[in-house]
């Protein structure tokens, strides 16, 4: 039987988005199942290097300085406050012995999880290559995406 | 020919997105499909009593304190103004004779839809067993919801 | 070997998560998938004319004083900002050369893209037939929508 695959679009940057994608796709590929994670718009936070080579355009900068990347530094879809709530929520994973991102991005690569960037989105973003920490498989658009989807068990957008 | 099944991750707490999940859930219970709906993170206020048993721990009170649960008491992802989106909302499902989510609980109960509370999440969150409805057909973690959803027609992150 | 299939469920209103959907569903048409987007809730912005009969009913009113629709004046998710964030990422769009909303829409119609506009949410949102553009391919509820997605080789919830 070959193997099966999940494909995940990770669209959301959100702390608890981000941490909800990870628990199924770190679950999925320790059952053995093929995960591809593809991030894009904000969810191309996650893969970013906290020092950016800044996009040339003003806007970009701009969007770039409220969009603050990293996968240590996310935010929540509910009860942000400033922070306060990424902060307290963080602390609760710990004390839940939950992984934190950073710590699900280094599990996820080790089970062999294929993270692809989404190319449409970042060049629009402002972005470059040398933005992205090195566990991008792949740098691609919509239709290499969807020829994984097309071909996977099970297809979530987060 | 067997039984065809879907299955939704209900992540989400806001009351617009869970009647959407409830709209879907019910029409393909009515539909003769096995719907299981997956309730974690935000999405188990839906499966939560009024009166907690408060977790343990400061942090977990605080966050008990401020994400509010209880089918009747959802919020809403837009216009939500202090409580006041959620009030217009819910009158107006009723003068469209739409159910109200403690009532599109009951049905989908009728209908057999299956609930699943997350038990990743709802530890993590500090919840118990004591504080969630009777409906609650299974407390189980993602990899017993993959195996659903890999058996599924159609699966759903919402 | 019959036509793959994709639906989407448009459920968010919100600029950018539009726009996503609107990335997924031309690429797959024009990699020569059918694709069903099926408008619901504030999705059902995307498809509203500016000028709208109003909703009979005060608290219809007020919803749509505050829910502006038409597929140019949609917000964003994050950083809003009072409307300031949506421009700043139209004139972003417009440097990378992506297309708006108003735009990726008549894509998507010469791509042969089907729009089903939402009548459990369309009444309730006091909306009618009269509100939406022409590119509407049909009015139906979620037993429909349901019969394509079971049908469809992928099927999101965005």
């Amino acid at each position: 039987m070959p193997q099966e695959k999940m494909s995940i679009v990770v669209f959301s940057g959100d702390l608890d988005r981000v941490m909800a994608a990870f628990i199924i796709a770190t679950t999925a590929a320790a059952m053995g199942l093929e995960v591809n994670m593809f991030f894009t718009f904000w969810g191309l936070n996650v893969l970013r290097k906290k020092k950016l080579t800044a996009g040339k355009k003003v806007l970009q900068k701009l969007m770039n300085a409220l969009n603050r990347g990293g996968a240590g530094r996310l935010g929540l879809s509910k009860f942000n406050m400033l922070g306060l709530g990424p902060a307290v929520m963080k602390i609760m994973m710990k004390q839940s012995r939950l992984p934190s991102i950073p710590e699900f991005v280094t599990t996820a690569k080790k089970l062999g999880v294929k993270f692809t960037a989404c190319t449409t989105t970042f060049s629009f973003m402002g972005f470059k290559k040398d933005d992205f920490i090195d566990g991008v498989d792949a740098y691609a658009g919509a239709a290499t995406f969807l020829g994984d989807a097309l071909d996977s068990r099970v297809s979530y957008f987060i």
